[in-house]
């Protein structure tokens, strides 16, 4: 990309960008220094106490990013919410963005960040990355206590008949460990504890992570806290957090990384980044209680949910608006021209030539994608985030395609110019807002765990049938004996595809989908359906990022990205 | 004790503390908002470059705070070195304290936090018992990091021919966790990872919680992480931190809990709480960065070491001194009426009445620690840290035998009240102060290691020899034939009792000192010789303290002590 020698490297923007004093963007949101509690000159968590007299302010209007299914061309979802973010407060929009922080495991293995990109990014980048506020080290701590506090338990008598061989809950660490997906504990004899199968995931893969997420408030913290089932008992009952009386002692673990991060984008937008949720075995977007925040302190939220549209829109409306109380009043979705030419069939090599065949080939994701945002009923612009490899023929033929069909849409080039690569698509976005749409759902709760499936399969995905396994079958009658039914449905499926088959792009068309296995996650509040294999637990790469990185005698980070 | 009655629980008395904003008490030690990293209003940390400006300086005196050898009586050194140096504030020197943060670990296990007790505190309590400033999570994030990437190089090829039988690094978690003790990792096939047997360590055991706290700056940091030897080839090589290539990175995962933590006593005297490696297989103290940074900034440094002066004292100045360069000016010894009659043979429940013959039989391991102390050619005086259940002819007696014996000495009742508490003891080391005496280690680095354990066994222990097993002296032959003899001797050594059998109280004759094993920590830079067993990875009592713990809805901690 001849780009590239125009625009520095992500870290050296980060490096040589003039932060604002954090209690000076908290200003910026009518927050005194009281309201916060800063961690270093540029970080800071609100508050507990102004959290809840925040609670009586009206809320602000929430944009969505969400887009088409992901490919490796790379879809630039975080950096179009930055950008889009300052764009909005360019016009003078009140804006207040609010993002998932990310895993310390895949910063060390894969280069590559998560707080935008370009001339679009949240800052301080490299804090951000690595242990940020600690909220990650305190969910694997809560994670990891309840672990060794159920294994005390059965080591100790075990007076609450927990069947080791169906605990269900794992230990995480926040880093990609391959050699930890499956273990063999308690060794070494009687006062060693009680041996067991079990398996490490990543720290946001935990339950706790989703439970952290969806919490309106500490009491409603720990009463997820409280339900978790982690395992059942010999006569098959569940077992709850409860039940073993350590709520408190999670919560408490949890009191300060339950509270939102405050920071600022290059163009010193505040940024509300916290949480960050699998997107696949669980809802995949940033805390209710950043964007309830975000929308008190905010005319208008910026916010994305994971992966594309199929999975982390879908939850978001299912899972955490029901929460918040606040639906999107648009949606944006993101798509590349690169993108869309895989989906179309050409492989990652081929990219830099124009190609309009593959993509109107693959311009049948972004369509199937628009019509799941026009089931759910909610306005929508498709944001063509324009990469330099990029020919005019190509964009002229999107453009058109958009127009013909009267699809909004705007070109953003926020990744090379900020804030100012993304007017257009406010613009857009902030007329299409002004719509008086009533989101609709997909499915009623109040359906049967089967048909839940069946409707977001077949409206979102686009399946022709679900078939359920013979263990989902299984799973499903456990479910609805102990009364489970009710919850909302989190779907695992591959990213990468509409179905469950990663290597069906472009516009799947008559599959069926496979249901593997059900899982309660009773504390989260939903029930994970599994398709195909779900990876927990990341492995590291031959060459892992940590290799380039490095610290210069003053203590600057080098080589992060 | 009655004296509970009058003295409110630690929790409350903490809570109901009215603290200084941090920025004052900075203010207090000439430093500016400038020079520290605010975590909350009421912790900072001191930046890095106000650390490498402070070098310039001059050193202040040290006063080494360290007891006799510990029983489940209690002791109380870490509140008498907070109450020390509140006292000395009130005698207008300018006072820092140094000490050592706590891990969680013990916290969600054993009710009783490491924050001193009583009127003699560091605040935020809770924060400190917690959390902190993340110090320890990014320590067990830069452990498992290395071990992730170990695990990864023998699954992607195993260019450097390391041997998975012989990988000597274990992962870590800051918590209780018998269960992870002894583990088969690497389980589940061919794109699992390599199965080995393995084990967690609690993470303040980690050689990287050592390296952490003997650093002297970030360069000398990243050149004890490049030491660390993690395992061996298949043809015994050792191999390091160096070869795999990763320094770097784990130097970036430690920078920011490489900076000592700023906190303040409940009288606001100036506290750097920083770093808490073991005392049995590390040298229990904490940072030479905090010891550094005190020395610079007060006039006195009170800072302590782990367990009693056989362990703490002796690493303080064979390992630690080294490092800063900075002997002490003078010993405390604390002992309490109620371990000595342990050491003389009552049971903890008859320690509340008068046993003037169980005190006159245990004086012996006070008697040893005071000759270990001349020995080292230290000034001493002996802290007797009063209960209230002690009677005033057990005072009498220890007061008169102190005297007769021209062992200086001080009553200290600083757990009730405060520094006021502890002003006789500070007075009196003023005195002692004054002498100036060189101190003498008690081995030459340049012995062998052999006569090194026999130096340290003998003058310090008073045994009378030394035995090594056939695995040590195999241990060894690998120990010289690798060059490391020239490190100073870490010893791993029950603290309960001066020799290596847990139950000889007092001071035991005529004893024979087995090591078991010689285990080198190059990156830390010792040798560990191991004593019978020693516990890396504690577990969890029948009720643990987690049991108690909550939130209340404003966010208070509750039932955390």
């Amino acid at each position: 990309m001849t780009i590239k020698t125009k625009v520095p490297s992500d870290i050296d923007i980060a490096q040589q960008a003039k932060m604002k004093p954090i209690v000076h963007i908290a200003e910026q949101l009518g927050l005194s220094e009281e309201d916060v509690e800063l961690y270093g000159k540029y970080k800071a968590k609100l508050s507990y106490d102004t959290l809840l007299q925040l609670q009586k302010q009206k809320d602000g209007k929430v944009i969505l990013v969400t887009a088409i299914n992901p490919t490796p061309a790379g879809e630039g979802k975080s950096t179009v919410t930055v950008g889009l973010g300052d764009a909005l407060t360019r016009l003078g929009r009140k804006t207040v963005i609010a993002m998932r922080e990310p895993s310390l495991g895949p910063v060390m293995g894969v280069k590559g960040g998560a707080t935008g990109g370009g001339y679009a990014q949240v800052l301080p980048m490299e804090d951000i990355n690595l242990h940020f506020t600690g909220d990650i080290h305190a969910i694997t701590a809560a994670n990891n206590a309840l672990a060794a506090l159920i294994d005390n338990h059965i080591h100790q008598g075990n007076l609450l008949n927990i069947d080791p061989r169906r605990v269900l809950w794992k230990r995480t660490l926040d880093m990609n460990d391959r050699a930890l997906r499956n273990v063999v504990i308690g060794l070494g004899g009687p006062v060693q504890g009680v041996p067991r199968e079990d398996g490490f995931d990543i720290s946001v893969a935990s339950e706790i992570m989703a439970v952290l997420c969806l919490a309106k408030d500490l009491e409603d913290l720990k009463t997820r806290l409280s339900a978790i089932v982690f395992g059942y008992t010999y006569d098959r009952k569940p077992v709850t957090v409860k039940d073993l009386g350590v709520a408190g002692a999670l919560t408490l673990l949890l009191k300060d990384a339950f509270k939102p991060n405050l920071v600022q984008t290059l163009e010193h937008t505040p940024a509300l980044v916290h949480g960050g949720p699998f997107a696949n075995i669980a809802h995949g977007c940033n805390s209710v209680m950043a964007t309830k925040a975000a929308a008190k302190l905010g005319d208008i939220v910026v916010t994305e949910a994971g992966f594309g549209a199929d999975l982390g829109a879908e939850k978001f409306f299912h899972i955490k608006s029901p929460v918040t109380e606040l639906n999107p009043s648009a949606v944006v979705i993101v798509a590349t021209i690169r993108a869309l030419k895989m989906h179309g069939g050409l492989a990652k090599d081929q990219l830099k030539k124009t190609d309009l065949r593959a993509l109107k080939e693959g311009i049948t994701n972004l369509e199937k994608h628009i019509d799941t945002m026009r089931q759910f009923n909610v306005p929508f612009v498709v944001a063509i985030n324009r990469f330099a490899t990029d020919s005019n023929e190509e964009i002229e033929w999107l453009e058109s395609w958009c127009s013909s069909q009267g699809i909004p849409f705007a070109l953003t080039e926020v990744w090379e110019k900020g804030g100012a690569g993304g007017e257009q698509l406010a613009e857009v976005i902030l007329a299409e807002m002004e719509q008086t749409k009533e989101v609709t759902p997909l499915y009623d709760v109040t359906q049967s765990v089967e048909e839940k499936i069946e409707q977001i399969a077949k409206k979102v995905y686009g399946a022709s049938s679900v078939e359920f396994s013979l263990k989902a079958q299984k799973s499903l009658e456990v479910v609805n004996k102990n009364g489970w039914g009710q919850y909302p449905i989190c779907m695992a499926k591959t990213q990468y595809s509409l179905s469950d088959d990663p290597k069906q792009l472009g516009r799947p068309h008559s599959f069926t989908l496979h249901i593997r296995d059900i899982v309660p996650r009773i504390g989260a509040g939903f029930l994970i359906a599994l398709t195909g294999d779900v990876m927990t637990m990341p492995g590291l790469p031959k060459e892992p990022a940590a290799y380039n990185m490095d610290v210069a005698s003053d203590g600057k980070a080098l080589g992060l990205f």
